[in-house]
């Protein structure tokens, strides 16, 4: 996978891009990037690559001439047209389901804006995907991106090894994860539960799944409203309601 | 404001940290962070700071005894206690309200771990605010760490100009924003609305409002649940429901 990032603040992404998975991934040839910083594509006496907004109102807007311009040479490059992905608010709410859509594309471009908003053509006819985070303000949309290229990168096959991909499940069956201890047996008087130095792994297996019924039940009962429910599960939450 | 992140990967974050508001938010001292690695705080004979989990499975979880010490060293330099933020996917998912109310605070700590699931007892412990990014899946607690900071840091008072905080009050009047367009009013053969090129306040201010509203109404219906419409906004979407 290719992954262009049109930004005007390319810095910001080196420690995250050159560390832990995603360097891997490079080394692994399973993914490469590279910066576009759009200023170099204005056409504007003064290098400008926003404006204010028709119709008044504070804040800059930017102009779709640098970014179409610089989405048009990187097109070029593709075989076959590749998703552009704009970070906003107004977007549909990342999810794991597309991020796994992503992660089967052969070229991604990023569009990160910075402060401003974003002229409504590049929007209408450059982007594919627009994707919000979740809901609330960032500063721009670089971390926005970093966010969802982690989250595409390490479901590329063969980045992950064992180790990273197995404790990461949490979404993967629906539910939140269940509890995790490790050693010692007791730390400053807080002991790990007994079910868990049993060995008995019907024991343990059941423990973790009540567990993680419950936490999601907690914590997140919009997460059950779509599922299928089983007697046993049905049986737990029957008891938690009435508790 | 000052914030501790405890984190194994503390390149990850100079990039974010040191680019544009995060880096005035410091030079007017509107806020201070300080990198702890865990792996110094541990007391293991190879410097181990997860292990196996109790009741068998894949991957590692970290252990209690360096994420305790630590943080114990980190409360002492504070007059009222530190909320101590842990990034996972069991937790709250992240929103401005929450970005809100810890931009009160004085001192913050974050926990960020990699691959890695996070005794309980740290957990139980130590945390006061579990949060989520959102539901998918991310290699570590560290991009969750700079999306919150990023979220919180812009809303002390005094670091965002106006030139940057104007353009970004989505979800503070609880609709997505309306489209915004600047110059050239006509690109590529794309012309910006007559409306916004008329003067007419009056009437830019109305079709600002429906946009905004119908861009909410089709894309995330979910945050008009709870709105109380005016009629103009009922009269409008009884006639989408009819379209």
């Amino acid at each position: 996978m290719h992954i262009d990032i049109l930004t005007l603040f390319p810095d910001m992404f080196d420690g995250v891009l050159n560390t832990s998975i995603m360097k891997r991934a490079q080394e692994r040839d399973a993914f490469s990037y590279q910066y576009v910083n759009f200023r170099d594509y204005t056409t504007s006496k003064h290098n400008k690559v926003d404006d204010y907004p028709y119709g008044g109102g504070a804040g800059l807007v930017l102009t779709p001439q640098p970014i179409f311009d610089a989405i048009d040479e990187l097109k070029q490059k593709s075989e076959k047209p590749p998703r552009v992905v704009l970070m906003c608010p107004q977007g549909e709410p990342h999810s794991q389901q597309k991020a796994e859509e992503l992660a089967q594309e052969d070229h991604l471009i990023f569009i990160c804006g910075h402060y401003e908003g974003y002229d409504e053509r590049i929007r209408q006819e450059l982007v594919t995907d627009e994707i919000s985070l979740g809901d609330y303000v960032l500063t721009g949309g670089e971390l926005g991106a970093m966010v969802v290229m982690d989250s595409v990168i390490r479901l590329i096959p063969g980045v992950l090894g064992n180790k990273e991909s197995a404790p990461q499940d949490s979404f993967s069956n629906g539910l939140l994860e269940h509890p995790h201890y490790t050693r010692p047996a007791e730390f400053r008087g807080h002991k790990v539960p007994d079910v868990l130095l049993s060995g008995n792994h019907a024991k343990i297996d059941e423990w973790r799944h009540y567990q993680s019924l419950k936490r999601t039940f907690e914590r997140r009962p919009d997460l059950l409203e779509d599922r299928e429910l089983t007697p046993q599960e049905k049986a737990w939450i029957e008891e938690w309601k009435n508790s």
